[in-house]
């Protein structure tokens, strides 16, 4: 099932042209979006999501509705969705048309959370490391490269993905110049040693994780320790286990890196997913 | 003026919506994109446009339609206009829906050149230096980059313009990390020394210029020299001019750089101007 809600609260048909030719949102890929995890009705980690969307707006100087009108779009859509299982619901909001009257375009469309998916959660994915090209210290000194922002330009994270897929592997990791870990194209990287989970910074140039923090929160209450500090590409290899988080697909545990197995993970990875749930139960 | 020209040779309203909102051009920044100018109702080097259109795309992985059928696409919107004036034309192919059938969505959209634009044209334009982030050398190590490939995804672009705004600068010339000139995000870098005219190569990670291959091209034939090099920050300052060339603004003189005067360049302004246009007389 999909549905589309308008930011005026309408259900509206997701297979109907609902945008503008000169939208620069599809000219210059210039706004802002979130997906978010809804279960049982009930979003997750919404707060958060919508923190982080007006903060990747305000990096693009994007006048974006207030939190409230997005919390109220997204009980809109909520209100009118009728299928079982998992939906998530993606908030976007860009810049508008270019000759338009200033105003954002902003909307909400929710769809069943995919098969392949799920099956991924519960599979775990080969991953490929692949340079992203910068170096981490970069992102505080040059704010137009957006580093950090969840903006819709995501035409490298989609082409990074494609790369992956060619040689055979379900995802990437991206790495920094200087051989530090970054992120993936759609989700954060944590790695768990002994009792203590890690997770690089955001001064990396990398979008802060709102799963991730979940999963931190949930894991400090269990006994974990956690780590906000650089992971270097070695302690990939080197850890009990390697996780990419994100909203949709959860906790995924990464089994093979660059071709190579890792340590087998299924014990954390089924502690920390459980973990990770108990959040929302 | 401003007209929409469907992929079917339709002529639409740009005013009303054609685009779902899942087009991954608009969610991803997935596509590809070219400017034409169109003087006199001939379009300006749409050949080497539509090439390059086509170059992207492959870099993008993404089935767009065969170059015939864009020159079909041009004829029909052209043919439609009736304004006086310089007119642009936006040719844009996105990865289509994703929810849809897999076909691209691709259409041109006309509009007559803002008094703006021309007016920079004759003025010139003060500009800033920024890092881009990436040394020139990765471009061909890293494809996932798609550095050097038009695509839709240019937050990027539009925050470095903006923050030059801020600072009071019109355009922005971007820098690599090891010193080396980039390209404006719009536009490419060409500087004039002597009867020298350089801009930087494409395998530093840029756009193949169409403005400056044709500028180079008027210059050569008038008896210039051209050279296509690495282009150092320190050259700019030390030129006897500095040009933005992009193909709806033409030639632009930058005279200001990082707030300070650069030598008056408006002579061989002038004279490069008048050879890049005698190439259409």
């Amino acid at each position: 099932m999909r549905l589309l809600a308008l930011f005026d609260g309408t259900i509206a048909d997701p297979e109907a042209p609902h945008i503008r030719v000169d939208d620069l949102g599809l000219t210059r890929g210039d706004g802002v979006f979130e997906s978010v995890l809804v279960v049982d009705g009930r979003p997750r980690e919404l707060g958060p999501h919508l923190e982080r969307m007006q903060r990747s707006a305000r990096m693009l100087e994007l006048a974006i509705p207030p939190v409230a009108e997005w919390e109220r779009l997204v009980a809109a859509v909520l209100a009118a969705w009728t299928a079982p299982g998992e939906v998530a619901v993606k908030l976007v909001c860009t810049r508008g048309p270019e000759y338009g009257d200033g105003s954002p375009t902003a909307y909400a469309l929710a769809f069943t959370v995919e098969p392949h998916t799920i099956e991924r959660r519960l599979r775990g994915a080969s991953a490929i490391v692949l340079d992203r090209g910068f170096d981490p210290e970069i992102s505080e000194r040059a704010p137009w490269l957006l580093l950090g922002a969840k903006t819709l330009s995501y035409a490298v994270n989609m082409a990074a993905t494609r790369h992956a897929s060619a040689v055979g592997a379900d995802e990437v990791i991206f790495r920094a110049a200087d051989g530090s870990v970054l992120e993936g194209p759609t989700s954060t990287v944590v790695v768990a040693r002994g009792r203590t989970l890690r997770t690089p910074p955001a001064s990396s140039g990398i979008l802060p994780g709102t799963t991730q923090a979940a999963l931190f929160r949930a894991a400090e209450r269990a006994g974990w320790a956690t780590k906000v500090e650089p992971v270097l590409v070695s302690d990939l290899t080197a850890a009990d286990g390697v996780f990419l988080v994100s909203s949709v697909r959860k906790v995924v545990r990464v089994h093979t890196l660059d071709g190579a197995a890792l340590p087998d993970a299924s014990a954390t990875w089924s502690e920390l997913n459980a973990l990770y749930e108990a959040e929302y139960s």
